[in-house]
């Protein structure tokens, strides 16, 4: 276990990103230190820097990361499937850790909703012990509680990464919120880490056509070479006009069984509940930050019989259930195509390249 | 039978309605002739008056109904649920035919969203036989493949017809959509008849505390003598922010578990979003006819995950669950309070009525 | 605080309990003493004392408890729902901790099957400290993490006590697995304590009619005072085709459309599999201990189109539900008048009347 | 249009089938008559040979078939999906006509329960008219109301029969009743139509392993060919008890998430009953003939937490939905290469192929 770590920290909003260095504290009980192989790069983390998100700073960003265990504490020998845990074994965690006490925790069985929710490299402060607390660092350190996965050989670290938080995101809102039927005609809007899960898994499950309309160009390029969707809109080559008419032409004439909204911007939902058809359903799963009403006519909402549903994040089963089910996704689409590599002297330039939406997946490599 | 009956027409929209005459066609095999005791005033008269529904012209006006067997065409010998038919009975039918074989009967198994639904009262024009397809009026002409319920001692006309199509509209919806569990808190938007008949059955299912929002007094009063509801907060005297409050006070701080929107009015279902705790369901019954876009923050379905569903009419199991539990509802519930007879000579007053609210349910009585 | 306690002991299978006592130990960071007012006897104590349920002895019985709270340990501030918790409250707690770790509280999100489940007065010796591990007793040790619920006016502890863990077995069974609809036919098979809950959570949700079959006749004399069930049939007087006739007749010659088992008579199964309609739902609660194989038919099941659930115990989250709708409950049935009480020192006496049947529910009393 | 056509006829139970000629009639308004390619062989038909379904002779065989439209009634315009429907056109169609008025159609909204359910090559006369009723013919009669699918270039008419009615009667069950999620473990039981369907629907949604237990011999070898199932265990060469071993191995000791039985023998379900895990699902879909009870522990049921579904046939609904996932399922599956095709003049011993399980799917050509 080394002594010392280098972790990326925000100290204010609005500014760049700092290389920082802590010691590395020895494992509680329950606990394990984590030697960092990449830490993913998400759009929460552009909000965080934008100051668009209600957190205390100075923290070690990285909410998303796989490595290798530099340390364990008294009593953790298993994994969260029971599997057996090893100095230097690959694994994957997930993000948070809900209390299992609250409200949403224990009556509602929500624990995505929890109250008292810690999550890595989000909330938790820099100057907090243990304080290498995000992925953005040569080591993490993960509390008791953390659900940690071990990798197997068909989850190579690459792959588990590029999906990062987007993943089991989509497992939870997709495939235990409003799950597709083999056979069912989906629309996908965003090309981002979010839409390209949700396309990857819809087709997983036997959705087609899967429609992805998205931008920017290459983004779709790749979506295309990788075999994401069956078919990709281009928002900056088709108007919205367009984009309908030629949803309703792939799907009948009546639109699609099941949209879902993966972009963040406001106006998608509006277009989503025009492109569902009647009796169809519509996941909103982009609108994670707040940028206030947008006109919407519930009328629509009565008329064509919507179920329109909300989702967020996820929760420990949703992550197991992601590393359990990339072997499937990797079968079909080259998952490690995806992510563009960036060192963690450079992990400014991986928070502008997210934002920009010049590569598909940016991640840090200490 | 008699050999001709009167009936209330819509000739031209924004103009009162007509009394008028036409002959009684003998009953066509599987048809029937009944006699009308009650035709329903619903809000959806209202719209169609004032020209807001795409129909044709002229109508018989009247698609709820209940009344008497006056003939029965070759082969019509027991009603919806096998229960033989005679002439005399008093009996009930369901508003609207399904085709059965159009996607949505077919294939989605929807034949609420039937994409040639006949419904009497509204989409039949008074110059094609059998001409008499309305309820306001002496008599109506029920043809083959309409679900005609026969009705129980524990079912009197007065009380089936009190809740009208806002009965099977609420099975529909709030029964096999978003079912209430017992112990769970209910907002119920809106204190017309749809409302009314949300706030019973919520009540049924044991749903607590079913606050309901609306308005005028009068009906609130009604409402309240009735034991409809366990709270009433009357928009014209509550605020939207002292709504939100007392909905909180009454909820733990958290919001309504289900909220069910029966109001119309599109600013109603932001209103409903703001209400409903995090992981909560929101059920859009009212937003029956189209007044366009209003301001919705999407990012609240995304961070309080929610579910919003739509729902619009009934088909025929849901009429026929509704009779059925009519005596359920009338045990807790005097139904037969909630009407005001007119007659078939004043039916202008009975829509007049039905639109500022002034009574709570109106009917005709040829 | 009491510095000592007694407690009520099995420490041999097939023998009569022992009076005990032991040192109250001051409560922990996170954990409470509790001055037992009842503790409920259960037909799983019957069980545990023939020695068929596989459990480590010596064991302080008493899995179903309410009673005052003597001393709070270390930041136990509040009760599950959140409200402030102080010494002298009076409080209902769950019997069980999930280990919320494992594949089923973590992957599955189902706690009920926790591979690690600890559960007061059944899985704890008495041995090991803390001893006073069951509600059978002067006070019971509640170790950190168990949900504890404050009780107000409307939950008097003779009715939280009355439906003993039965209440929240049928909140998880009934109300989240297979939930009635208003005006649903159900059929409970059992007049014990899970029985008389099914039927009252039944007739709470709206179900009718709801027909209890069951033995013997002073349970179901006691059940017809209390207004539990709509009509009662009795398995010492009716045999199984004299039942399966009045079950059709009451439910228009289909069979019901649900049949909730609560008895633990294996062939209870297939005369509920009968019982039911076509298409209906069959909800077995009642076979907790192992009989073996009986002969079902699944033929049944297929040509009926059927659904066959199991539910076992309860989490943490159905308690929290059946003490909330306690009051509901009691504003219907009588609640108090099933418990018959008895002294700590005639525990024997108590397991015994549960045994026969005797009592619609025992409890001791310290 | 032909003026006769050849027939294959039941005549009397457990005697060989007789070929006769009818008259072919002209369609009346809404029919169509049929020049059948193919007709398919199903486990039903041995059944009806063999007098083990209550059924009325003599009757046409022949539920499953695939054809080109020799002649169309008046008013039949499109296919079930709303396309243009012309005389040559290859179709596929329903097997059964739901009445669309019982309790089963209207109220419980499940028409394969359909009281008056009429099924060609089973439930109608040879000697009624229109008598060409069963698809092992050389033209079939398809009468108003029956769900007839146009076939496109990527549903070849040996694709379509070669699941016959196991096709739609798994879209009925796995995808509607209980459908599997990517990376769910599943086993089925039987390697008949049904299991084979099944395992292809379960690979098409994700679920991964998919377990084939069956026999004999050559048919697993045929699924491995195919790609069906992920691994199949060979019940004439493992032992009850092995096969538990190889499935607990494969699926991290627990059992499977979902067992679907397609066996018709009854002590398969107790079977599948133990290979599921705690929280699992079973589907009893091969329990269509009455062999009288088995012995199952009703306690794993409760004990498990199982949920234990039937489902039996298939609505026009789930036929349609058969037809339109044909193109998922062939690009995966070789699907043709499951026929085995007989002359029209052979029926008997395509119907003795089916019953020794020689070959995986036998059909007449005319």
């Amino acid at each position: 276990m080394p002594e010392a770590a280098r972790c990326v920290v925000l100290e204010a909003f609005d500014q760049p990103v700092a290389l920082d260095e802590r010691p590395v504290a020895a494992p509680e009980p329950g606990a394990a230190v984590v030697a960092v192989d990449f830490g993913g790069v998400c759009g929460t983390d552009v909000h965080l820097q934008a100051g668009r998100l209600p957190i205390s700073l100075p923290v070690v960003l990285g909410h998303e990361g796989v490595g290798r265990v530099a340390a364990l504490g008294e009593g953790l020998e298993h994994d969260a499937l029971g599997a057996p845990l090893r100095i230097g074994d690959r694994v994957g965690w997930a993000s948070s850790i809900a209390c299992g006490r609250c409200f949403y925790c224990r009556d509602a069985q929500q624990p995505t909703l929890c109250e008292r929710r810690r999550v890595y490299g989000i909330t938790r402060r820099l100057d907090s012990p243990p304080h290498l607390t995000g992925a953005w660092a040569d080591t993490i350190y993960l509390e008791d509680g953390t659900t940690i996965v071990r990798l197997g050989e068909a989850q190579p670290s690459e792959a588990v990464i590029a999906l990062g938080c987007a993943g089991p995101t989509v497992v939870h809102g997709l495939l235990h919120r409003m799950p597709p039927r083999p056979g069912e005609a989906i629309v996908i809007q965003g090309a981002g880490p979010v839409g390209l899960a949700a396309a990857m898994y819809a087709q997983l499950a036997g959705a087609r056509p899967a429609i992805v309309i998205g931008a920017p160009a290459q983004r779709l390029e790749l979506a295309s070479r990788l075999g994401v969707g069956d078919e990709r809109l281009d928002i900056d080559a088709l108007d919205i006009a367009a984009r309908a008419a030629r949803v309703r032409e792939l799907t009948g004439g009546r639109g699609a069984d099941l949209v879902v909204e993966c972009t963040g911007v406001p106006a998608a939902v509006a277009e989503g509940i025009d492109l569902v058809r009647p009796g169809g359903r519509v996941l909103v799963l982009g609108q994670y930050t707040d940028h206030g009403p947008t006109p919407i006519n519930p009328h629509l909402i009565t008329r064509k019989h919507l179920s329109v549903d909300g989702s967020w994040a996820f929760s420990a089963a949703h992550y197991v259930e992601y590393v359990r089910t990339v072997p499937l996704l990797r079968e079909r689409f080259a998952l490690e195509e995806l992510i563009t590599a960036f060192p963690l002297t450079r992990a400014q330039d991986a928070l502008d390249a997210a934002r920009t939406g010049n590569v598909a997946k940016a991640v840090v490599v200490p």
